[in-house]
């Protein structure tokens, strides 16, 4: 611009808003996002006066990647179109994928059943009646070998939802892309393997933190050795977010979980620029436009800085945060599910224009049951109109220069910032965890949020206004019995045709591996290829380790 | 911002971006928007060099208004939601207001059917088959009745989509208000009774261009003395945009209008001030989600300075460019209607972020048939999302300094002026739709467009990629015979019952005013009140003024 002397507001407030405001009031005492951030009405060159374009703004592609990590933007590569998906049995699953692929979905991504997320076999009495119902279940190799059934790993990028037994499904994973042949170096992907995250608001966890912590570090060296492509790690604030987090808590304590992960590696002897560029990220795109925008701009000036200044990292690729993203799951509602089509709609705008490189576009019906397939194409047709028919991929980082998105951007940073202040006072974000404060600031916040919807300060459509009498009815997917029996029924071949001692010898040697230092990577991959289940491994790991439980908050 | 130095741009170019692009080449070689307009990869501080910030950029509710022309944005009054709807009887189409209304909807917006628009009434034989099929049929004073049945004027705002016969449409509206007892300096609405886009795009014209200009100055004369919060005339871009002009020519050819409108007003003597405040505009939202964004803001620029500089308003009220937006009809695809829904929620976004006044939000059902009340209820709930969950209410013009937006701003109204230049060179914009100007330059437009999409350089989702081998059915509305016949018969009880001869005086009355120079309006309400058909008041002005015909383009 022109000059630096701003737009005149002072005067505006002045000349122009308080006798347009003494003819007519505003509708509402305070205007705040979903997060109850306070906006101000008007943000003007004067809001902006500390930003130095140069310094704070910068380019895209280059240090602080305000404006993205990638100097042509989309221009380049656009966003991968990943659906997270899966249920019922590895057969059933592998379906859905070749009829998402085959509709232009650009990347796959697994969902997997409860049982498996808790490293439990189809067969244990606690997997009752949770057997393929909220993704596939995978209880041995074979299974995995099923769910990739006639899709070249080599061709493909993999996302993996796991975590306490992430170790464990991605061995299982490797052996069958040795199967077909493929070799490691050419797998990419991403496994979540996000444990802090699981303590904090998912709780999906199986160990403590510190035996949990040193499986993610085993895998982030046998990564760097091995499978050199693979994104080892994906530091989740969606589930944070879903938890009823506030955009600045997801941003804060995703970010500060990143760097807990990178100072663990670091202690356990890791080269910082040797896995840190394998990190990467996964946000939630919540329902307030702008905040969430500026909270992926904010994210890469955050781990920017704090690999460069914090950790030391040298290498550019360290300081680059790459993320997936998911819109909201939390906002969709069972009443008048046609609207999760335009909530999907506008959150996945919010990620596209904020940069992310990977998104998940939620299927209308996600309130009421999984997805049924047509309402994960229409989820996916959500993507491709963004890309292609919006306009959106012709320039990077849009709101580059925009007085109010940028004065948010430096209000996150600023807010993210006094939250590492104060889990850096903790001893870090594990200490932190273990005393309870990330679980208690989101208890406060959805707490909050509940509050104002029920006082109708904030409104859903639907819920608490607008809401109508009757209500629509959408088809569901439902899951029966049968996935379960069949899990059952497979997993008893493969117990009946194994060689029993070599399953004993391998886990007996996990187990001593896991009470020593040895990588324990090696040591998983020798059980997966002796057809040992997810549920025996991971015992095995709890009779040495234990399992958490959470204490209760005060 | 702190200095105005820049960003680096010519740095980054040669460091960043040329190594980058070695390595990984882009796309495409061109990146456009669907008007065809190239966009850069990046904008940064210096491609808004010229910009200067209280001059161009300015704030909310101040001169030029490109920020908008409210100091206090939707904080103030969000936009209307005011869905367009009409279809069969007046009575079934009563039935519809009502449901909207009931559902939130905060304004009325009246479809007309054909026979209606051209003048004609439903036993004309030119009628046979169009009678209640697009919109609904009004004959007489006592379908406007019906239509209204239960409906306060005085409580609500209506829009009336007429041009041809706007007076006479407007009088019936004007009678049936006098008869609920509500005066009619409390009636608020807007009639759109922009003939020049009918010659230009919409082709719903009846007399030739000048006493069609005629009509709309006698109105605007009327209103101001008798009607005097009634938006005289809508001037629209939306048919211009949808018969296939790019965005900058429907913001060319839509101001332009507007500034003729105005200069025969001046030259029939009127004020400026006293009947440009009363002129309202009418946009479409199209897919490119900046391009539109752009648009309004260099709308409300274009306006402001042609009415202050050209047109010598003093009044700010003027100077002030108030629109409603509908989302792009033409972008919305029979093939996989599901995905209206999203282009319709982004295109809704746009027209909201640009600071529309109001707003139409298409149904999925569009590309089909009329919209079933499910699916108008899904249009009406799209906007409700925007209003209440998506945090776009808490502050004016977010993208107010972004490089990218305030540049493309620029070059949308340097493009116009440059229309404005030619137009007026010709002798004005009739002059220049006598010479078919703007008819050929759309038609130029259109064939680009069509040959983008044949060689899939613009993609359509389901139309030219992702296309699905099957096709999935959605309910739609079908208006039968019965619809006509009982206007037909309403009509027949109306000219039995009512007194011919007095009749047949007022039409008089009016074929020999229609001579003159008399305002027209008061003749009009003369025959209205008689029970005068819609018809037969047209075919009054047709025997006078005779009926246009469009020259063959060459």
């Amino acid at each position: 611009m022109k000059t630096a002397t701003g737009t005149g507001k002072a005067r505006w407030a002045r000349d122009t808003l308080a006798p347009a405001l003494a003819k007519s009031p505003e509708r509402a005492v305070s205007f705040t996002t979903i997060s109850g951030r306070p906006i101000e009405r008007l943000y003007a060159a004067e809001d902006v006066a500390d930003v130095d374009p140069a310094r704070d703004i910068g380019v895209a592609g280059a240090y602080p990647y305000t404006r993205g990590i990638h100097a042509s933007g989309y221009r380049g590569k656009r966003w991968t179109m990943r659906q997270f998906a899966g249920y019922g049995t590895p057969a059933e699953t592998n379906g859905r994928y070749k009829a998402l692929l085959a509709a232009g979905g650009t990347g796959l991504s697994v969902a997997f059943d409860l049982p498996t997320l808790m490293g439990r076999d189809p067969d244990d009495p606690v997997s009752l009646g949770e057997v393929g119902k909220c993704g596939v279940s995978v209880a041995t190799v074979e299974d995995m070998a099923t769910l990739f059934d006639g899709i070249d790993l080599g061709a493909i990028t993999t996302s993996m939802t796991i975590n306490a037994p992430a170790a464990i499904l991605f061995a299982m994973y490797l052996v069958v892309a040795e199967r077909q042949g493929v070799a490691w170096d050419r797998l990419s992907g991403t496994l979540q393997n996000d444990i802090l995250k699981e303590f904090i608001a998912q709780k999906e966890y199986i160990y403590p933190p510190r035996p949990s912590m040193r499986l993610i570090t085993d895998l982030f060296a046998f990564c760097r050795d091995e499978v050199p492509r693979w994104n080892t790690i994906s530091v989740s604030g969606y589930h944070i977010r879903e938890a009823g987090a506030t955009a600045a808590q997801e941003l804060a304590f995703t970010l500060r979980d990143g760097i807990e992960y990178v100072e663990w590696g670091i202690k356990a002897g890791l080269d910082v620029d040797t896995f840190v560029p394998r990190m990467s990220f996964f946000f939630n795109a919540h329902s307030d436009f702008f905040e969430e925008i500026a909270k992926y701009r904010a994210a890469r000036v955050l781990w920017a800085q704090a690999m460069r200044e914090r950790c030391g990292a040298r290498d550019e690729r360290s300081w680059k945060l790459r993320f997936h993203t998911q819109t909201a799951g939390v906002s969709l509602t069972a009443q008048q599910p046609y609207n999760n089509v335009v909530r999907t709609a506008l959150q996945a705008l919010s990620a596209v224009l904020g940069g992310t490189n990977s998104l998940h576009t939620n299927s209308l019906d996600e309130a009421l049951a999984l997805p049924t397939e047509e309402a994960a194409t229409l989820a996916l047709r959500t993507q491709q109109i963004l890309a292609c028919e919006s306009g959106l991929t012709n320039d990077v980082d849009p709101f580059g220069g925009s007085y109010f998105v940028e004065a948010l951007t430096r209000d996150m940073i600023d807010e993210a910032r006094r939250y590492f202040a104060r889990i850096d006072e903790m001893g870090g974000m594990v200490a932190a965890i273990e005393q309870g404060f990330p679980q208690r600031e989101i208890a406060e916040s959805a707490y909050r949020f509940q509050q104002a919807v029920e006082r109708r300060e904030k409104i859903l459509v639907g819920v608490n206004e607008f809401v109508d009498a009757g209500h629509q009815p959408v088809p569901t997917l439902y899951i029966d019995e049968q996935a379960a029996q069949a899990q059952q029924a497979r997993l008893d071949t493969v117990r009946a045709s194994r060689d029993a001692k070599r399953v004993s010898k391998t886990l007996d040697a996990l187990k001593a591996a896991a009470a020593g230092t040895d990588n324990l990577l090696p040591l998983v991959l020798d059980a997966v290829r002796a057809d040992a289940t997810v549920g025996e491994m991971c015992q095995a790991l709890r009779d040495v380790w234990g399992e958490y439980e959470e204490q209760p908050m005060i």
